[in-house]
């Protein structure tokens, strides 16, 4: 909870409510579209509620009434979280997602059970595949419907609809440059730092300001100055978020210690170790990173080369810099309201601390 | 052409305009994603254009101004459409699309290209198929921002609106409906109709002239009437596409003779031949029908099984009464435009013609 509202609860009232009558709809069509909504509602169960956060902030900063529905709007920024994420799984072949199957497995399973009930029915792997990519485009149209349907009015709303195109057009782009990087098999910096930016930065934080913002009406130059905030405050958090894919705490990521190194991940960390490693470091590097079938030793064993390449040391400096920029251009911005930047600021610890 | 404008150039023209804007924007953030928009060029490039020209005939059925940028708006209809096409693809694994190679091929193809340039590189399968979905995805955005920028003031965007999220939900619902068809491993009547109505014929149709009166100011009695009209016509239209997946000219099609056959597509000219056919028939079948490999003699085996269990006649019938009923409808319907009234009528023919 950040300020006067309880921003998580009042999402997950948003996403069920706004479900409960997509289930009227899909299944006047079949009994069988239950299967998605359900999926639907366990994909966006959960999670920090950050880009609704951000979104709910921006739109005070902008001096928004708070009985606007606001918490509706900013509800589509995780419907269109959940969109991304249930492709991206899909993209990777990733198992778990928030410590349960991912949707492809899900779908996967669920079709299995059923082919083994009627004694006929084939290929799971290929069901669950399509069954997901479908869920993620219904994610992807309902985040579009909560937006438009939230109850704000059509000036608003015009105002908000150049910043949702773009968030959406940025964070699919950004996926597509995530994808080239980890099917290049090289490292980039510059690459790294673009998939950085696009496919999560703006995506998290300055693009769910502006969303909110707009609707609350603000001027050109919060908008701007907003930029100045979210802009390095996103790329600290995905910054600490990749830290947490190597070294962070199944128990609190909700995926198997050092996934990221398991599936290649090619982060900022890892273009800078391989910049910086030794020739040494970097055959050995070469030969474990990227290996499905990891054990706890050589999980260890890359973790100790990205520390001892000083890649660890280089990103914990970044994150620190980006969040005292971020805060800096915060102290300037001018908000409407001394309880957003309150919550701002608060966001931005949390964001980007050791622990999230 | 239909009437009196040429809709398929005016629907490339709006197309390639927005797209040309989209590259700007895209290549900004990385000129690897002039990837994604050629690629988007093309799956945009041809076709029928039928769900923009109903789009249009609707607006003008309603009395708007032709004045009014309604053909940038049908555009839409024909981006969601590739949307679709190019998911679908990936979920029936399909080679080819319009005589050329599917979308998630030819990313494949490009990045083993690269991968022998390089001389590094990986799963240039995996690479094809998450570019794929990309462009899917970023399609399904487009089609959305097509339609609110194309310069419809605030109030016929709202009133359009529902039926452009109603267009969305469906498609994407009947796809789901289509992939448990395909996966249940048996043929099932009712289910295949309601693929063939969800799939297909709302979609082409029915939403397209609901979103085009829409935004011309229709009455919800011309928005009932058009219904009259567009859903029959919409299964018919799909019944002949169908047939045409089994009996078409590959030249015509843009897919090799078959296709449909070997892929195993559950439809409803298939589930009437499986209720219908003799024992010997269905064992003949259930042996071939879905084999990847089936050869010219084995395809015109099935093709024959499907003459001789009369579904092809029956579906010829169905696709007589649907069009008739939907022309009957048409004569009732209180149209504002005697021209919007002769290209419905013309349409009528042309969707559902052997020859289309």
């Amino acid at each position: 909870m950040y300020g006067d509202v309880d921003i998580p609860a009042e999402i997950q009232r948003a996403l069920s409510g706004f479900l409960d009558r997509q289930e009227e709809r899909l299944t006047a069509i079949g009994p069988e579209l239950a299967e998605q909504v359900q999926a639907a509602r366990d994909a966006t169960s959960g999670g920090k509620r950050l880009r609704p956060s951000f979104c709910y902030w921006g739109f005070r900063a902008a001096g928004g009434d708070p009985e606007q529905p606001i918490l509706t709007a900013a509800a589509s920024l995780e419907m269109l979280h959940v969109s991304a994420l249930v492709h991206d799984d899909v993209m990777d072949s990733s198992d778990v997602r928030r410590g349960a199957p991912s949707a492809h497995r899900r779908f996967e399973a669920l079709q299995r059970e059923r082919a083994a009930k009627s004694g006929h029915g084939a290929d799971p792997v290929g069901f669950g595949v399509g069954a997901a990519i479908l869920l993620g485009d219904l994610c992807l149209i309902w985040a579009d419907e909560l937006l438009h349907t939230s109850g704000f009015d059509a000036a608003a709303l015009a105002r908000a609809e150049q910043y949702f195109d773009a968030v959406r057009v940025e964070v699919t782009a950004g996926q597509y440059l995530d994808l080239l990087a980890q099917a290049s098999g090289e490292s980039d910096m510059d690459l790294a730092l673009r998939v950085l930016r696009y496919k999560s930065a703006t995506y998290t934080i300055e693009r769910p300001l502006h969303v909110g913002a707009a609707l609350g009406g603000g001027s050109a130059e919060l908008i701007s100055s907003l930029s100045g905030y979210g802009l390095p405050l996103g790329e600290a958090f995905q910054l600490r978020d990749d830290l947490l894919g190597v070294f962070g705490d199944p128990a609190v990521t909700g995926k198997p210690a050092g996934d990221d190194l398991r599936e290649g991940k090619r982060t900022v960390l890892i273009a800078y170790a391989v910049d910086h490693a030794s020739e040494i470091q970097l055959t050995e590097f070469n030969r474990l990173f990227g290996r499905p079938d990891l054990d706890d030793d050589e999980i260890q064993l890359l973790r100790e080369i990205l520390q001892d390449s000083r890649a660890v040391q280089a990103c914990e400096e970044l994150i620190t810099d980006r969040t005292e920029d971020a805060l800096d251009a915060l102290d300037r911005a001018p908000l409407a309201d001394d309880q957003a930047r309150k919550a701002l600021t608060d966001l931005a610890v949390a964001a980007t601390s050791r622990v999230v």
